[in-house]
């Protein structure tokens, strides 16, 4: 028996392809029927031919389905259960799962790479399911649930390191939680979408952003940046932003040099946290805050696609003409 | 009426000289007549020709004395208080200051540098003396209190920080505190005394370094790392010694470039500080554990010497025959 599945053979390079059913393979998989899969920002890189990779594996990371089979070793989850998945598994029996470093978990596979073919098919294998699956909470809806594999929670991480890098308990004098924070981005639809959930909208290489950011804070600068895109140029805005004792948090995937020497980043007296997000370790929380705001995530989706039309999804997406595509095979 | 002066004049150029007496020039001033100076690791950059700077100031910024005149706004001492000194001023009324960024006070001097005069001589002048100068403890000694200007608080930040990344709220599972430390250095004397305190010592370009702290970590590198001396051959070891979300915590002065890529970077998943230690604000807290602990740094001082001889104090603590160098006005 085959599937539909979304293959990139290079970039700009998308075709949906027969691939056979995926069957388990090891005790801790399980095989989940794809109800949407999303297709995230991070999977541009390839698609630009911005990122070194080999091709001809199945794309996606983001999703939600409904079990079809487990292995001998799954148990928080069963065949029927509805479910979403993270953007990379974690088997939480190693030493770094169990110190809550899920994001480097030594058995760690990230999704739709050519590590591991990825969601955007009508099923996909799922390794270390206990780790790498959560049941649905019911009342959210799929589309907007496949946010919770991997952007809300890394863009919650970025936040949070940042907020706790300012509150951290040697400095206790430092002010508590956030106050005004500003958007920076290049899609109209985007900011407007900053600006309706109490953002201030900056438009790059329109609106005079350090400016903005000086005026807002007589003249020190940014108290924490966060860097969600994994470009060098947003790397050095953010760094360029930032006050001095300020904290950078990058989530974003880097290819470059980091842009700024330890010279700057002793001047500025720089704190910095980089890397993938531990969405596993921090996932209950982070649910509990979408769950909570799920109201303000309604717009968040703009185009619904049927997973035949995924290169044309990936076209809209890359050209800026959708603010989030969602597939559904 | 004038005073003798350690002055630099350019590198390996230490001359004792004839300077005036400093006096009270703002409000926030205060004279100190000086007990002891140390001879500061971070001095041997200039010295050495390593660091861009002008000559002809005043060297020094480890000290304790006796205060024989205020200025009319400093509540905090007053003449003839013992005191000791810290390695920049803070005025604690800036935003800065005020939020416990005392190491980026917008007013901040770094004493014994081309921005003022230091305390290797018989009286200094020190700026906001209030944030700047602090009561000795009675039970302490001057030449361990002059620990306090510097190293002793400049370390235990280095060290909160990587402690306090690794207890972060957000991770809530990570083991608190420390266990094993390695401490690297090339000299032989440094390490005997890292040893008598508890530290593994290894020596640089004896010991295998890596293989030391692969061994005791099951293969997954140092859990954090803490680099004091301002050198990228440092920085580079410490990032290359640090497993995947560890923690580097830099409190040396660098001038070079990043070691490490953002890829490198973003692929360790680090957590970074680097800059000058915010010792004001931290003061109370490491005096607190420096008291407790006094009887641990009896060895620390292994040269003390007249002012007059402070030439000989710089050759020998720059050619590593000196552990420390305490000035003798």
């Amino acid at each position: 028996m085959s599937i539909n599945a979304v293959v990139i053979h290079g970039p700009h390079d998308i075709r949906v392809e027969k691939r056979p059913l995926p069957a388990i393979q090891e005790d801790h998989d399980a095989i989940v029927r794809v109800s949407v899969a999303g297709i995230c920002g991070s999977e541009l890189h390839p698609y630009r031919g911005q990122q070194k990779t080999t091709f001809g594996h199945i794309m996606g990371h983001e999703y939600t389905g409904i079990v079809t089979a487990i292995g001998s070793k799954v148990t928080s989850v069963k065949t029927g259960d509805r479910v979403f998945g993270l953007f990379s598994t974690s088997c939480l029996r190693c030493w770094f799962c169990k110190q809550g470093y899920t994001n480097r978990c030594t058995r760690s596979l990230a999704l739709g790479t050519a590590q591991i073919n990825g969601c955007q098919a009508e099923f996909v294998r799922v390794p270390d399911a206990d780790g790498s699956l959560m049941l649905a909470p019911p009342e959210i809806e799929d589309e907007l649930l496949a946010m919770m594999s991997d952007i809300f929670p890394t863009g919650y991480y970025g936040a949070m390191r940042a907020i706790s890098q300012l509150t951290q308990p040697l400095l206790t004098a430092v002010t508590r939680g956030c106050g005004t924070v500003f958007c920076v981005d290049t899609v109209e639809d985007r900011l407007a979408e900053a600006k309706r959930m109490g953002g201030i909208p900056l438009r790059l290489g329109t609106d005079d952003i350090k400016a903005a950011v000086l005026k807002a804070t007589d003249g020190r600068g940014a108290d924490a940046a966060i860097e969600n895109v994994g470009n060098e140029a947003a790397l050095s805005m953010a760094f360029d932003l930032l006050r001095v004792c300020g904290h950078l948090s990058s989530v974003g995937f880097h290819q470059s040099a980091l842009p700024f020497t330890a010279l700057q980043g002793y001047q500025k007296n720089i704190s910095l946290n980089m890397g993938r997000a531990p969405v596993r370790a921090i996932l209950e929380e982070a649910l509990e805050v979408f769950v909570q705001n799920k109201d303000k995530f309604t717009n968040a989706v703009s185009h619904r696609l049927p997973l035949s039309d995924a290169a044309m999804g990936y076209e809209l997406f890359s050209t800026q003409k959708a603010r989030k595509v969602i597939l559904r095979p």
